[in-house]
């Protein structure tokens, strides 16, 4: 069957706040810099209260994603979970704006959209704290089997491992993809959701993924290592494809025994990390769907990642495809 | 009275839906760029609809005001009307966080939060379609009397001449502001303002306006005239002060016989020029109110301005007071 999608992606639908913190900030409220954790209403409410100013965007790891694929004129559907609220209208009209096919059903009567309360040091490191909110009703239920045995690669982040209902969505997506022939690409997230979850994720990997994503401090916390080479040698071979990102270092992709590295896109300075990997997904799982060399997939990653760096907000504000096609890189 | 407040500004309190748009989208949904026009809520949710996905911000013009009086380290307070919903209370939040005083009671079982829907084209001029949602019951009883005897300068929008119980909420505040012995400043707000309330801002301005702030096509429509001097002359003694901006021209700034000509700060590119007379606004009130020189204040209004219009978003994203410093203007 042809795929009437190059992605589906899976994820935790939620709205970014995002606003300038200073690191004295992060100390006071006990945030680990750089990390993600979960937190529920009432210290969402609280944090927020203390928090500065700040500019509201849809995010969410995988719809990050598949906004970039929208923007590298790729086709792309997401399943994720809303409330029916004002926040939730905003979300279903971004995602839908940027191409993407979207039609889980949201959620009325329980709790409200999911928010993700982003602190941005003046480094341009972000430090989240996300309320699930609707997202823990995601149920297998939502897992549209035309949306998923359609997709090319069916993308799903670690961070569904949180929200239990998640969990099993997650599994009948990959069983759906497996049984359709379609290729999973999974991301680690987080490193502190790798803690949180190492062996369920490692099982996952070994028996389901095909290509997988992940940055260095995922892929080392994945093999309790504090050797980026012994972790790149941990999952050679249990994976057809990794990419590995290291900030402004680059990345590099794993495909049986080769190794590429790929430079990372110079930038004048980051403004907000937020998205980062997710733009590098977009950018590197397009690349696989149109069938491009893991040279040009890893290129076409790094640009995406530098874009959404160079400012706030975890989707890309100009359109990839074209600044792909200044760089040489025309998309089909 | 010692005023606890530089500034006390009242306006209509939106949330900005900001997104990219061509030139082609302006025409076909008949909008003239750059201008402000009202919409309904079946409008609001018609054009949303086909508008590319965006980032939401806090807006409203004297709102921006005020967080830019903050961001300078000036003391200010907003009187505004939001409604008892997710927008209405990331909007108070982050008035509050900006360290503005805010306590005009939301509304409740009304309308949602106004929403202005600003389709950014790609030389950064921005358009804007305004929903005025909750703001169309900020009504006299809204307007604190402590706040506005409080202030050094009590700022009114034109743009509160459209809702009707806003009107009356605006005469009771220049009253007030009049028998406290404050000054009251005005923004002419937008040409479109001008032309469907001319006669009634012609009057106010005679009649209780200290000090007045436009940009060049405001002025010009006030006075019904394409010269630009002739506006200039015809202002000239009928307020105290007057501070006219003309985009990368900068500004110039009347008092009595006198002009002071403000260049403008120069910025790299145009990314979204919303909110670039409300910072201006900022600077220069927060000079008056702070008595520095008509030169200094129109400097400090310079300064926000090219910040704001660097970025995406009506507010500061750095410390202006910050930035001030860097240019040898320091704030008490």
């Amino acid at each position: 069957m042809n795929a009437l999608y190059d992605v589906t992606a899976i994820g935790n639908a939620i709205v970014d706040v995002i606003a300038p913190a200073d690191e004295a900030f992060l100390e006071r409220e006990g945030l680990p810099k750089g990390s993600m954790v979960l937190i529920d209403a009432e210290r969402a409410r609280d944090l927020y209260g203390r928090m500065a100013s700040g500019l509201e965007a849809s995010g969410g790891s995988a719809a990050n994603t598949v906004a970039g694929v929208g923007s590298f004129g790729g086709r792309a559907a997401y399943i994720g979970k809303v409330a029916d609220d004002q926040l939730g209208a905003i979300y279903t009209h971004d995602i839908r704006a940027g191409g993407a096919h979207f039609d889980t059903l949201p959620l009325s009567g329980g709790p409200a959209t999911a928010r993700c309360l982003i602190n941005v040091t003046p480094d341009g490191q972000r430090t989240m704290c996300t309320y699930l909110g609707a997202c823990v009703e995601l149920t297998p239920a939502d897992v549209s089997a035309d949306l998923v045995e359609g997709a090319q690669v069916v993308f799903l982040e670690g961070y569904l491992f949180d929200p239990e209902e998640a969990r099993r969505a997650f599994a009948k997506a990959a069983g759906l993809a497996r049984g359709a022939g379609r290729k999973i690409a999974l991301t680690l997230s987080d490193s502190f959701v790798v803690e949180r979850h190492r062996h369920a994720l490692l099982g996952f990997i070994e028996t389901q993924v095909d290509i997988l994503l992940a940055n260095e401090s995922e892929i080392t916390a994945l093999f309790e290592t504090s050797s980026f080479d012994e972790a790149v040698a941990a999952i050679r071979g249990r994976v057809d494809i990794a990419a590995v990102t290291r900030g402004s270092a680059g990345s590099i992709v794993l495909s049986g025994p080769a190794t590429h590295a790929i430079a990372a896109e110079p930038i004048h300075r980051v403004v907000d990390s937020t998205g980062a990997g997710d733009q590098y997904a977009a950018g590197f799982l397009l690349g696989l769907a149109q069938n491009r060399s893991l040279d040009v997939c890893g290129r076409l990653g790094s640009l995406a990642a530098a874009e959404v760096i160079s400012h706030y907000g975890p989707r890309p504000e100009v359109s990839l495809r074209d600044l792909a096609a200044t760089r040489g890189l025309n998309l089909s």
